[in-house]
């Protein structure tokens, strides 16, 4: 198999939150080094990094002089200007690909994609003015969420349209961009599989996992998810279809809600397909014989991915991730006290409402 | 319990190796930031730092405005000049304390701390000069092991005495400065407790390690050693012994030899104290719940202790770490292959004779 870098290449990446970071502490494990690019000079990747680009991601000479000085490119989240991607991979690889960045960064693109791979998504339609939100109300009903096609994250680009909103108000306060309506899925659970594509097609998924939002955000992520075992079967398959449909290579993290009883029958309806490290992945740190981070350096570098199994599995053994949002942080010192915790902390300065400032990993053996 | 330190803090390192590398990667995990200090400017830490300073150790002006921009300081080796210590802890806090470094730093004054506190070693003699030298082998004997009381590490600094080397020549060849004659020890078995020291007195040691040494370089680590219990105890006692003389604070590694056999009597003899995380600890990383990275970390900002504990500890189960060093690293590839093999790299350029490039640690079940 060829390798796409060798120990002492530089990766870069784009973006330098808690993602990136937590990235460039699996790539100096193995001995590559790190470029971030981000336009925050408070970027907390940029820590530790041997590299540092602090500019605007549309500064397309910054682009080309980052381009120049890395071996290969990836990205710590998905919302990145398709021209950043286009000028940055006429230069350098880019791993997960251009193509793929383009289907997921963009949900009528992404629900358009999974729907012709044959896999359910919730019902949607393209809402491209107030005339079309109309029609796809008509068609969907109500409540249903109004999505903006593009840069959406956390909650963010996104509002519920509830019994006697007005719907040309509610289209001008998502910005008058596209947009799509999607119907409520009435799911029981949320799920999300992380798993790793090798640009030559090798796989490897982590145990399922299970997630809980609050306020939109990621609260907690449980590993393995409480399903019966064909239901976790199948959330792996329709990942690996995905992964196999785009030619992907990297980590990737495909969020399921999970419909129905087991009596009724359960069905599994996919939500968004994150290219890139995901916070429900988190737990793999600890919880994994290799972590989600070292297995998308390793996928992205077309190295052989590590094992994906979870450590100490036990019938009843499990991995508990938490989210220390805004003011959670303030109990690291309580938490560094339960001496079976492991604390990380992003290295944020502020702790704003809503912020990830860190995370923390049980593991229940 | 009072904090020495909080998150967002910067711990600057004097060192700037594989050591000072894998510290870095542990603080950033904790949301501390680092400062390597060290005089190479190829130092592998430097990749993974937030700030960096490239002087030599014996820069007062270079250690001032480094001891002004850190919050505390440790370091990865112990091989540093008395003044360097104490212009810093002049103006910062310095953990290991600038006397324990005094003490392990200097064969005789280690053996004489050790004697003090009623540790046995090898049987010793100072020796100033070839008068000295002469005197010493006529009590000690031949073979003998002639090493420098400073700077000596992977086997620099030391050379065997045999039957009709010339003593003044011998002398000579490790450059006429102070030394210590020690006599062999004829050892079953190797071994290293590493273990944490709050400065409150928390203690917290790791299962004990069997080592490995090849042309006085550490070639491999087992942990837990195999030795009976009740040996497996007095190491650690003997190590909690030297720690709390030593009103110790952070990582700490305690070689010792095991002599004798199990029915003729074993002996603990107590080679080298290393007042800092050490390459027979490397196993931490993915082997305990918490690492002797962060565990060092956590100790020397006065922090709780974290479980010292190995992971998955079953009846038969054990650790291994192998260290790759020079050429070894070109398996590198082989090595990602192997999908249970957690491969560390240290991200030095040149495979030099000697060099330690990096590590490979397997947990057996």
């Amino acid at each position: 198999m060829p390798f796409d870098l060798v120990p002492g290449a530089t990766v870069g990446v784009l973006g330098g939150g808690q993602l990136g970071r937590m990235l460039a502490l699996a790539a100096a494990k193995l001995g590559l080094k790190t470029h971030i690019y981000a336009p925050d000079p408070e970027s907390p990747a940029f820590d530790v990094a041997s590299a540092r680009t602090i500019a605007p991601y549309e500064d397309e000479q910054a682009l080309m002089a980052f381009a120049a000085q890395v071996e290969l490119i990836t990205y710590e989240f998905e919302n990145i200007p398709s021209r950043t991607a286009a000028v940055l991979s006429d230069a350098c690889l880019v791993r997960p690909s251009p193509d793929t960045l383009a289907i997921c960064q963009d949900r009528l693109a992404e629900k358009e994609f999974l729907t012709a791979a044959g896999i359910k998504t919730a019902p949607y339609m393209r809402v491209d003015d107030a005339g079309a939100l109309a029609r796809a109300v008509a068609q969907l009903g109500r409540p249903s969420i109004l999505k903006t096609r593009r840069f959406g994250y956390d909650g963010k680009g996104q509002v519920m349209l509830r019994e006697g909103a007005d719907l040309a108000v509610t289209f001008r306060t998502l910005g008058g961009t596209p947009a799509i309506l999607e119907a409520i899925v009435p799911f029981a659970k949320e799920i999300s599989v992380v798993a790793a594509r090798g640009p030559g097609g090798a796989f490897a998924a982590y145990d399922v996992c299970e997630n809980l939002h609050e306020n939109h955000i990621l609260k907690s992520t449980r590993a393995p998810a409480r399903l019966p075992p064909e239901i976790a079967a199948e959330a792996v398959r329709l990942t690996r279809v995905i992964v196999d449909a785009l030619d992907y290579a990297g980590v990737v993290a495909v969020e399921m809600f999970v419909v129905g009883e087991a009596d009724a029958g359960i069905e599994l309806c996919v939500n968004e397909i994150a290219p890139r490290v995901h916070n429900s992945g988190h737990w793999t740190i600890e919880g994994a014989v290799t972590s989600q981070f070292e297995q998308h350096i390793r996928a992205i570098a077309g190295w052989p991915l590590g094992a994906a199994s979870r450590i100490g599995a036990q019938e009843n053994g499990y991995v508990e991730m938490t989210n220390l949002i805004g003011e959670d942080v303030l109990s690291w010192a309580k938490i560094l006290n339960d001496p079976g915790t492991n604390l990380h902390l992003y290295g944020k300065a502020e702790a704003r409402p809503g912020r990830k400032m860190g995370h923390v990993t049980r593991i229940m053996p």
